[in-house]
């Protein structure tokens, strides 16, 4: 945040504002260069593998994948656990067909299913790799022989993946990765090429990749917190490190959560999140007090999200072990008062 | 500068960034209005047009445009004078029928044609107001029957326009309105649901008005600054005195380039940038060292555009007029010594 602030008083010693600086200058392709060679290596990427920043958010990637991957004639496979899933479903539908492979709706969102098919002919298998509103997450990621496009807006460098498997990888910005405005997508270039439509230059890969992320005026603000907050991962110790502080928190909240009767969660063990725990009072009466409590002790975002109600308690990396365990102590009281 | 950097610290007293804060939040949701509320105030919008801040820059205008606008069998007219009005032009054509009704390629894109025919089944007329990369702008609006779309990217909010005679207009926020990564889009609402097409929903301005510009994360920083930016242009008077400045600057410049020999523009008088001035050495050998002078003197970025060559000269809104009285000092002292 500092250096954010900083940069927007005078970029690097420029005399210019991050605000202010060409995006052509050899001052932004250092922040792009170093950005692109950090997520290369978080990911120990190779060769076949692009890295992309563009413009937007995942929203644009439901459309930007299929009309990339996706010939009029062909099928995806989308595997849906919650809203985000089936928006991606929805959009994909516009520009060839769509196999919705599992949706747990039926069963309210609580498991990932496993137990699914694809088709044959499938040219992706499109999933979700965290949920943020329903708080359950991939910790196994599917075998097939499809390439799998994932969007991991919401859990993107929170541990250790085989990040070169993927066909595709694509994710916002705003939750572990900087600031809102700049997607990151990561493509396998090999899937390229394969849809007959014309796709305009914004829009089509190939063309960024050929630009290198310059087409047009990058996100130049956004692309810079997120190359400070690459900076800041590695400095860490990499996703190794984010993988046991994200462990060491949802452990501790979800032993909590077990261990008070007042409260309960339906996620099912195996599936549940460690960026988003989603929970309820076994009592709803008890709920709006329980919130009035957080907000009393400078807790925000505490709130369900509206489809779904009940807690939701968000541990992205840069949330400290320090803030789970102030939660689980208020909640460890609130059971005591109110058990 | 200082307020935008202030709020990456503590955005409005929340004890939360401005990189940080939620986008659904009321603290956010008074940003969006009030930079709403400035652009319909400095643009005088009645009921008749809706007002959105999208992701992206007027590349993604290109095609989002004419995939709003124009039906496949549909034709649209584009007048096209340099470079971003070509590229707008080639978007448009992979939606609809594009008849480009004018081009001044032919003449070097030094003057603006104003005899020019649209078909009168066109959809509408896309413009570019100013030319970057040229130093061309129009100073008075064509009176065509077809709506009018403009890409006024790089001279929005430079003078009072009445806008409310266009049927469209976008512009990426980087020169005159904040920071990069955020598009203005001012829309006529007669002028959508026009099309057969299915939009995909980040790309359907139907949508984003219904959502109010919060259809999905939106580039949170780009809109606090344009929100700081359209605060600032208010508090200084509004486009009257914003036109006065920028009179004034231009005004300066080009008599300074007129009256030193050694200096030559080739744009059309009544057509000429209040926002990019082109010129040129008379012998091209005095460039390098022209250049070099103003480097020394810590003007940056004066360097023509790659296909252009020359000079360029950016006189965007924040540009105060001693920068130019120092360039212009700097060039009559340039010729005294090699005239």
């Amino acid at each position: 945040m500092e250096q954010a602030a900083a940069a927007i008083h005078d970029f690097n010693g420029t005399g210019l504002s991050i605000l202010e600086i060409g995006h052509r200058t050899k001052h932004f392709q250092a922040v792009l260069d170093e950005a692109i060679a950090s997520v290369r290596s978080l990911m120990q990427l190779g060769d076949e593998h692009e890295v992309l920043f563009l413009h937007g958010g995942a929203t644009t990637q439901f459309m930007q994948v299929p009309m990339n991957l996706l010939d009029e004639q062909g099928i995806a496979a989308y595997h849906v656990n919650g809203v985000w899933g089936k928006k991606a479903a929805k959009e994909a539908a516009l520009f060839g067909k769509v196999a919705v492979v599992s949706d747990s709706e039926s069963n309210g969102n609580t498991a990932i299913d496993k137990a699914f098919e694809i088709p044959g002919e499938a040219s992706y298998l499109h999933i979700t790799s965290n949920n943020t509103v329903e708080g359950t997450q991939w910790h196994q990621f599917p075998d097939v022989a499809a390439p799998v496009v994932a969007d991991m807006s919401s859990d993107i460098f929170s541990r250790p993946i085989d990040f070169r498997r993927f066909g595709l990888i694509y994710a916002g910005a705003q939750k572990n990765m900087g600031a809102a405005g700049v997607n990151l997508v990561v493509v396998r270039k090999d899937l390229l090429d394969r849809v007959s439509r014309k796709i305009p230059a914004i829009m089509d890969y190939r063309q960024h990749i050929a630009a290198g992320s310059l087409m047009n005026t990058p996100p130049v603000f956004p692309v810079y917190v997120s190359m400070l907050t690459l900076r800041w991962i590695l400095a860490e110790g990499g996703l190794t490190v984010m993988e046991q502080r994200n462990r060491e928190k949802a452990e501790l909240l979800y032993q909590t959560i077990d261990s008070l009767p007042i409260f309960k969660t339906l996620v099912k063990k195996e599936d549940r999140s460690w960026m988003n725990a989603v929970f309820f009072l076994n009592d709803p009466a008890l709920e709006a007090s329980f919130l009035e409590r957080c907000a009393k002790e400078g807790m925000v975002g505490v709130k369900g999200y509206r489809t779904v109600g009940g807690i939701r308690v968000s541990m992205y990396n840069a949330l400290p072990l320090s803030s789970v365990e102030a939660i689980c102590s208020l909640m460890r009281d609130f059971a005591a008062k109110n058990g």
